[in-house]
């Protein structure tokens, strides 16, 4: 093993001999042995008991092979320690009994001290799961990004567009800002709070950012995407995933963040052209083409990382793993990304390097 | 009143002094005297009957002044003429009992004359429409794309991400074009029969495309959208509108299409800059937009203008408009078009003549 793992020396932008790869959800559904502990347990003692918490976390690394771990949590412990009743009940989706429409609302939400205090469970998590890992890969921590929190919030619910929520920014833009701020302000807490307890990296999710048109973007999302990066920047490296928004792959290339995380709809070579090289790419294989038949899984693999380079780019999914992948797809996966080899594919911008071989 | 239509010219790329403006799901829930014959009849029953989905047509041209009707229908009328039961309840969206995966599914589908026979009720009400209409403004007739009418054939309701559908197409691709090639051939004939009824144009909703990447997009949307395009556009002209596939902006220019619709995750600039300004483009409004107060929609409707510019450009909203949309901003949004003045914007690629004034 290095004495840097190859998902930090990739997130860094190191030359590396091959990406790495892990993938988003893989502690989940699809593995045997997480159905087991979640027939026994409900879904918030899962989370909040380390113990429980650090056997999940771990599992994908043993049972797949990923080459980084990342914490077993849910976006939606934020809203949960900011005062919001959360109820995650299998296969229904999220409910937040109590949802966010006045400057009241707001008011009354827990921040600071309090609200990152409230999420001391997961810091446990990570100090266990990090002993228990014993660095044979380094643990990514993960929260919300702030729009996709608001949607939630003001939705009370999950939703095909939010358009509650987003009618709550449009007609509401300075309660809208106040409630970004104050998700942005105990989320870079929690981020420090996790980073504090031993994740080597960490990762925004924002879910719905892509509901947002590019202007609305810029206006509701970026800017505190922007500001958790900046703040987390000096300690570790940071991987921003705002879902559908393609539009903004620019923008993002000139923010702190050192890596970015696209979904499938979009071309590896149009992505890289948007961000001009100046990021780490994570993405972009379609979860659905992990029920093609193994030797297309590894056919495409390639095909992805061919087109990628090996260079500054992180193999992974372009959203969660779902349910229904055979674990066997889900190691045909990883295997593929480890077993690749390609001395003519650097990366579309070395072709000099390339014309050398 | 013009010789030629506002819309159909805007279509032909002919010079127009103002954009024309309609609205996709424009004869609908937020109308009141919509409501008052939904709560009279149900579903099919309104779209079966000529001189229901007559009225039903004509109420937006009347109430909201819109530039062009679009026939009132659903894009599961096709299904349901190739012999698959569908159930349309309200608020509970569509349902189709009988699902596709195998060889004898396929070879158990209606096609050819019986198919296009089944929707003879659409060419009365083409024909009631256009009689009743008197060419204030034309008539857009419509269909599915053969993807979008897969997913729900393949999944048998809707669903956030159609995994089901994606995962019979990309495991078994062989059935999927079988399949994708029987719709289209019977949307074809079905497309003509409207035309000989008097529609005036056609638009194709590829409504699920965007859950396709790139290339898997080039696979089973992008042929069969030509294939349709390519066998209407010698009589009407063509609006493709696949939500969601920005990627596909250049290769769509590239087509016989007449215009190609957009959804709000594009700058105009972008789609401009994409499509060379090869083809009308139509959009792009974020329907929750119309929720803001009248002044913001004002405003936000000029800068759309301002930012497609006046010519090849088709005033729409990205996506159906919603049930909970007041009619007055529906109509503001509407008159901001109509009223639309801007001396020095004539689009993106007259600058000459923009310098000029």
């Amino acid at each position: 093993m290095n004495s840097e793992h190859l998902f930090i020396k990739a997130l860094k932008g190191e030359t590396v001999e091959r990406p790495p790869v892990w993938m988003m959800r893989q502690a989940g559904r699809y593995l045997p042995e997480y159905i087991e502990l979640r027939n026994k347990y409900d879904f918030f003692t899962r989370v909040q008991t380390p113990e429980l918490a650090c056997e999940i976390t771990i599992q994908p690394v043993d049972l797949v092979g990923v080459d980084a771990a990342i914490l077993f949590s849910d976006i939606l412990v934020v809203p949960q320690a900011m005062g919001l009743e959360v109820q995650l009940i299998e296969s229904k989706g999220p409910i937040l009994p109590q949802t966010i429409r006045t400057q009241q609302d707001i008011d009354d939400l827990v921040v600071g001290a309090d609200a990152v205090g409230a999420l001391e469970y997961v810091s446990k998590a990570i100090k266990l799961i990090k002993k228990e890992l014993n660095n044979r890969v380094p643990l990514i921590g993960f929260a919300g990004a702030p729009f996709t929190i608001l949607c939630y919030m003001v939705k009370g619910r999950g939703s095909k567009s939010f358009d509650k929520a987003k009618q709550f920014c449009f007609s509401e833009p300075k309660l809208a800002h106040q409630l970004l701020q104050r998700i942005t302000d105990v989320t870079i807490d929690y981020l420090h709070a996790q980073v504090d307890a031993g994740a080597d990296a960490v990762q925004v999710f924002d879910s719905w950012s892509g509901m947002l048109s590019p202007d609305d973007f810029n206006e509701f999302a970026l800017p505190y995407l922007t500001k958790i990066s900046d703040s987390l920047i000096s300690r570790v490296p940071v991987i921003l995933f705002p879902k559908g928004s393609w539009y903004a792959l620019e923008q993002l290339s000139n923010t702190s963040t050192s890596a970015i995380g696209i979904d499938w709809c979009i071309t590896p070579q149009q992505a890289r052209a948007m961000t001009q090289n100046k990021k780490t790419l994570q993405g972009n294989f379609d979860p659905c083409k992990l029920l093609s038949p193994i030797p297309q899984i590894e056919k495409e693999v390639k095909a992805m990382i061919d087109a990628f380079g090996v260079q500054k780019y992180v193999a992974n999914l372009g959203h969660g793993i779902m349910p229904n992948i055979p674990v066997d797809h889900a190691k045909a996966f990883v295997n593929a990304v480890k077993n690749y080899k390609n001395n003519i594919s650097y990366g579309l911008f070395n072709s000099a390097e390339r014309k050398l071989i």
